[in-house]
């Protein structure tokens, strides 16, 4: 890059930016697929799962699910499950034989091959906040999402190198007409971002345009799209007991293209499920698995996802909690039937709290080590997210960045090795007694390596960081996110591919983009 | 209580306060001595584990361990062990057959026998901070402590039933002449707590005076007190490989007694102890077995527990870091060594941050959770740390307490309890596709139980939030702290124990108190 021919052929990079570059911002790990070594915390012992199970099968076979899409119910049928109006009951033994064809590992490629992502096994990736309708930061206070923000927040996405993968909108621009927003918003992700990508599925239109955004953005021909995941849609069933018509056709596009889907139930224990947890959990299952088992049925072995998106509800206000410990737990038992089920696993990076302060991060921690203990592949909503999802916010968004870089440290095998150069007799046996280990070898030869560098976190004493300004988190936060936003230099694109996307967008706007009536 | 001649026998409890009840501040669940009922995370497989071992024990027995106290060093001659100077290397043999006599599990009772603790096993107990020079809250700033600011922390440890026992001073009375401090600090300890007491083990005086009070207190004769551990000590190593005189000493009074001591080597990776994890792991088990295997060669099956607080620093300003991936697997690791030994483990609840903000929540949660993964027993400085230990913060303190509460909930059985109740699929077919759980007679009956209930949380919408003020987290923990000490009611306590403390107390300082040349 460098050189005027290329400047013509490419966007983005280093290219036309003389400012400050933004990887001179902070200094952080490298990009890399962590991989979770940590055995599962299981609460429950066999006879748990399979309780679990058994309750989540006779949903399935007594109660029902609804399907209010016409082709499930034309496929379901099919296989001789039991409809009525859109009620539908099938048998365990199908949803088992169904629920085995799914992979328990795939890859999803992007556009940049080298942010190539794995869902599945002991791999655990993040994806940023999704679908907020309002934003908030500390200049702004929450006002509704406006495209400017939802492009600052891809930049952010696409900076982190803890985040790998993009979700949904990370706020909902709603300056943009409902008509448009999925056309806009996608050029400025495919160009701001060279990670994996995500379709809402809500609508034909919306699904097949993004489809046709990503194999622009690709140089995929149908056929190389069709080849191999390049994209996935997330889809909530409408809990208690119920799939709607746009979640279950934007996932039928896909997988029969052999893209990825993940099925997360929206189970708020005492609200859409029941107010015990392990109830929760098996209805959370049986609508997941009643929808992996059709997309298996459809498309066998294509990609599927296990979503739990399990918690309590306030019983005072009726508002959802998030990071409890009932949602901790929750989270660990979807693990176990996931494992059970031998499907990946997603889980959130979720808080109830409305501001990035203390309690924004004890409730996030807690999500992001329930993530971790329970095996979770693919985190959903890792960076960025507030109020119970309601808020999307850059402060939190660095805030939680630390954080998961701080994760992804922790599954480094070096800090837990014990060679006998890890173990340092012959070093404690040079310092003694007497003196300390800042100036001997051994920890000169290791001390730009043996620690997890903050770039967030103030480690000064009290004096140190008063005289820095005395500035409290969110708010050294807040200075970071508006450096990176401001010296971000976007993926390399070429011209030509950049241009066929906008005209893209340009036709389709013209043709009226997609329905509003969803 | 609460007719003339019982309040003329007893101080403390509701007995001349007319205010608002301090019990009415906040609802918190009950106290109770949580068992962790998950499965240890363990980094280190069987070779690693014994790769450690062998490192503390080459470091006993090849590189020794300074003891700067003749009355140890004449002890450990006894033995056999190779005694040069003030360094004594000790056979592993002999340690390991001196470890093997300590019990895995033990009581601590204090003056309210209903506050008896369990060190060892699957308990989990958490003390408050310990020991900080400084204070700070919202509207002092980082202040020297005071004795009044130490009694306000000590209503807090009573108040908090997730603080089961009491550490050392929560802040340093430093307005109180350190000749008299131990004095006053454990009147007002024993008299606005009935929870488990500590003795800094820095001279003869101050040990013996806590040992009297304490037995005061209880109403114990010596028989009464040397029959069980009604208090404890903790000690650190001046690491690398150092234990000073006046440590040992209170240890060695307080074991022959039969009282509980903790021994934790301070031992920061890449200052006091090699920067490999590992290293500083083998490194802190040495010095820490050294002092145990002397305590039990004494007095054989005395109560001991292995202490951590092995971190990394900051290679960049050599400042101490909390909560971080280094040392969470250090954590973990030394729980494995402490399971391996049959040793109850000691860590902590810490952080690196200045003020109570999101850093400080992350790196304490961080510290919290390695204390659940690592299967530790006590909790030092689970509520009110800042700075690494240079402050201590009511706010803090008050924001800790509502994640500890969070962690003892995650402990109880019945969140992942899968009877057919708790399953539930009856309510989901009482519920089927339409309506919600609220109302229904399933949630009814457990809804006031179901969920962690928080008392600091905020868990409404944003604009709920807003109109209650807009308050963030911490400072509606410094608006419950003041409530909460202001309406303050001190455990019952007979006034004849109480004078006769006080009378101790006057006489002691007439005779000059304790030495100040430590």
């Amino acid at each position: 890059m460098g050189d005027g021919t290329e400047r013509r052929r490419r966007s983005g990079g280093r290219a036309g930016n003389a400012r400050r570059s933004s990887s001179d911002v902070i200094s952080q790990a490298p990009w890399t697929l962590p991989i979770n070594t940590d055995r599962p915390t299981e609460p429950l012992d066999a006879e748990g799962v399979e309780a679990i199970h058994n309750g989540a099968m006779r949903i399935l076979e007594e109660i029902g699910i609804d399907f209010l899409n016409e082709e499930a119910l034309a496929l379901l049928k099919e296989i001789g499950a039991r409809v009525n109006g859109s009620n539908v009951r099938m048998d365990r033994e199908w949803v088992m034989e169904m629920v085995a064809k799914a992979p328990s590992e795939f890859t999803i490629t992007p556009r940049n091959p080298d942010r190539q992502i794995t869902i599945g096994g002991r791999t655990m990736v993040f994806g940023n906040v999704s679908s907020p309708p309002n934003y908030f930061d500390l200049e702004t206070g929450k006002v509704p999402g406006t495209r400017k923000q939802c492009q600052d927040l891809l930049k952010l996405t696409q900076y982190f190198n803890c985040i790998h993968f993009a979700g949904g909108y990370p706020v909902e621009p709603v300056d943009v007409h409902a008509r448009d927003r999925h056309l806009d918003v996608l050029f400025d992700k495919l160009t701001l971002s060279d990670k994996v990508m995500h379709a809402y599925s809500l609508g034909r239109e919306r699904v097949e345009d993004v489809v046709e955004m990503v194999k622009i953005a690709g140089g995929l021909s149908e056929e190389d799209f069709c080849a191999r995941p390049h994209m996935y849609t997330n889809i909530n069933s409408t809990s208690p007991l119920k799939h709607d018509h746009p979640m279950i056709d934007g996932c039928l596009r896909l997988v029969r293209r052999g893209q990825a889907v993940i099925v997360t139930p929206f189970t708020l224990a005492g609200a859409m499920a029941p107010v015990t947890m392990a109830g929760a959990v098996a209805q959370s299952i049986a609508e997941a698995l009643a929808a992996i088992a059709l997309f298996q049925w459809v498309k066998p072995g294509c990609p599927c996802v296990l979503g739990t998106f399990t918690s309590n509800v306030d019983m005072k206000s009726g508002a959802p909690a998030f990071g409890t410990p009932e949602y901790m737990r929750a989270t660990q038992m979807t693990g176990q039937m996931a494992r059970f089920y031998g499907l990946p696993l997603r889980s959130s990076g979720s808080c109830a709290a409305n501001v990035p302060d203390g309690q924004a991060m004890w409730e996030t921690t807690a999500s992001l080590w329930a993530a971790v203990q329970s095996g979770t592949n693919a985190v959903y909503h890792a960076a960025g997210w507030l109020e119970g999802g309601l808020i999307a916010s850059p402060e939190k968004f660095v805030m939680d960045c630390e954080v998961l870089g701080q994760i992804i440290r922790y599954f480094d095998p070096m800090i837990t090795a014990t060679t006998p150069d890890d173990i340092a007799v012959d070093a404690i046996a040079e310092v003694g007694g007497e003196g300390h280990f800042f100036g001997i070898q051994h920890t000169q030869d290791r001390y730009e390596t043996a620690f997890y560098q903050p770039f967030l976190s103030d480690w000064r004493n009290f004096e140190g960081w008063e005289l820095a300004g005395g500035i409290w988190t969110a708010e050294r936060a807040h200075r970071l996110f508006k450096e990176i936003v401001n010296s971000f230099e976007a993926p390399p694109m070429d011209i030509a591919i950049r241009d066929e996307l906008a005209d893209f967008v340009t036709r389709r706007k013209a043709e009226g983009g997609a329905p509003t009536d969803f």
